[in-house]
């Protein structure tokens, strides 16, 4: 496979396209690739094209687009992943595999039991590393398109549509929302997957290490989510959106 | 929830049980429980008792059983998985991933492009460990069942029925074979998980870092094993067998 480079918003018409800075060091310094050297770019939003390095200097690659290519089968129902945000390591991982499953975004939220704060979140620049690891998976899984990571909210704004911390625009996300919990959590009133049918959009939410506390389940259902449980077992925190979003792909046949 | 400690054969009907050494060491050191403390043991088939501890010496824990209680259910499919051996800390996630989703039992092999050789795995004590983390899993997901593992061998070997490298008895796995495939390993003959009607046990096989060569994906389908494909991405090797058992215990409604 050719090595594949993110060139966002790129313009597959230009004679020559100017790498970003660190799509330009890995290709000439970590691989080392020259003149001449075949690569791929993608625009994020799921063009694929082969090119030619022009030029690969010191200060910068330059690349002219080639034919356009198929890039990997985007999932067939856009699903939005709002994750609780769980520990570093962890977080990383779960950004990652989501970006493999197929989502279209990742909108993080702080639960009451997430075990950090919007501050720390803000100062640790978590946002900006995930959406380093978003660009890195969607290049490993094939897909051209970069899901977005939204700036991380707390569960009450998001659940209240969405305003994000940042005091950016209201998200109101579309699709059903599916609050994923542990059979206890709401004494059998939640539904299996097989019962929700396939809907034209989705979010799917997923609580911390420590579970939800009853009050955000409440919450979440007086806001219309619907909570649905993962069978019979106590799943890791950082497993269940691997498991859910594979569950719902799945039974909406839309993997 | 009550400690839970693993009694393999426990009897019920015994007025004290001794622990095993490790599960003493566990409540009498980690968990620095006494007399009293009330705890739970399972026999690793799915029986769960609560019981009292009677005695926390330095030497030996002794508890007594109480009344049965209800474990976490069990898959509605006996599903085995078959594993190509990945590096170390992947295939602990990978068997600590497929307990939790309920896996009757794990025969890890070896594949032609698993990192790693038989005589290695043996020195390294690997399937002790894999046992061990088994084990702590069962507990964390609340199973009561602690599903075999199988001594490791080669892809070859258990195609041809799965005469065990230790020189053991043949394992004889019941079920149909599904074998994990990329879809562009059988050029359009890999099945969806979705045309694969539910059968009455299942072996799941899933390949390594490097995927199957072409002569294994020959020689398996030759052995009866079914190549199926997990949507249009490309997973990493080690989040193969959590997408891949979520899939199919989804499908067939067995989770």
């Amino acid at each position: 496979m050719r090595p594949r480079f993110y060139v966002p918003d790129l313009d597959p018409a230009a004679e020559r396209i100017p790498l970003p800075d660190d799509e330009a060091e890995h290709l000439a310094r970590v691989l080392r690739l020259g003149a001449g050297a075949e690569v791929e770019i993608f625009d994020g939003r799921g063009g694929l094209w082969r090119a030619n390095v022009v030029q690969a200097g010191k200060r910068a690659v330059h690349v002219k687009p080639g034919e356009r290519v198929a890039a990997a089968l985007e999932a067939r129902i856009p699903i939005v992943l709002v994750p609780s945000v769980l520990k570093a390591d962890k977080m990383d991982d779960v950004v990652r595999d989501a970006v493999m499953l197929g989502v279209t975004a990742i909108h993080p939220v702080l639960s009451e039991r997430s075990e950090i704060s919007l501050a720390a979140l803000t100062r640790s620049h978590r946002t900006d590393r995930w959406r380093r690891i978003a660009v890195v998976s969607a290049k490993q899984c094939g897909r051209a398109v970069v899901p977005a990571i939204l700036e991380p909210t707390t569960f009450d704004a998001y659940l209240a549509g969405g305003e994000s911390v940042g005091g950016g625009k209201p998200l109101g996300l579309p699709g059903i929302r599916l609050l994923c919990v542990e059979p206890s959590a709401v004494e059998g009133r939640a539904r299996s997957v097989h019962d929700v049918p396939a809907p034209s959009s989705a979010q799917v939410i997923v609580g911390p290490e420590g579970g939800w506390t009853p009050g955000e389940v409440v919450s979440a259902i007086a806001n219309g989510a619907v909570p649905v449980s993962l069978g019979g077992r106590t799943l890791r925190a950082d497993a269940v959106p691997l498991v859910a979003l594979t569950a719902v792909l799945t039974i909406w046949r839309a993997m």
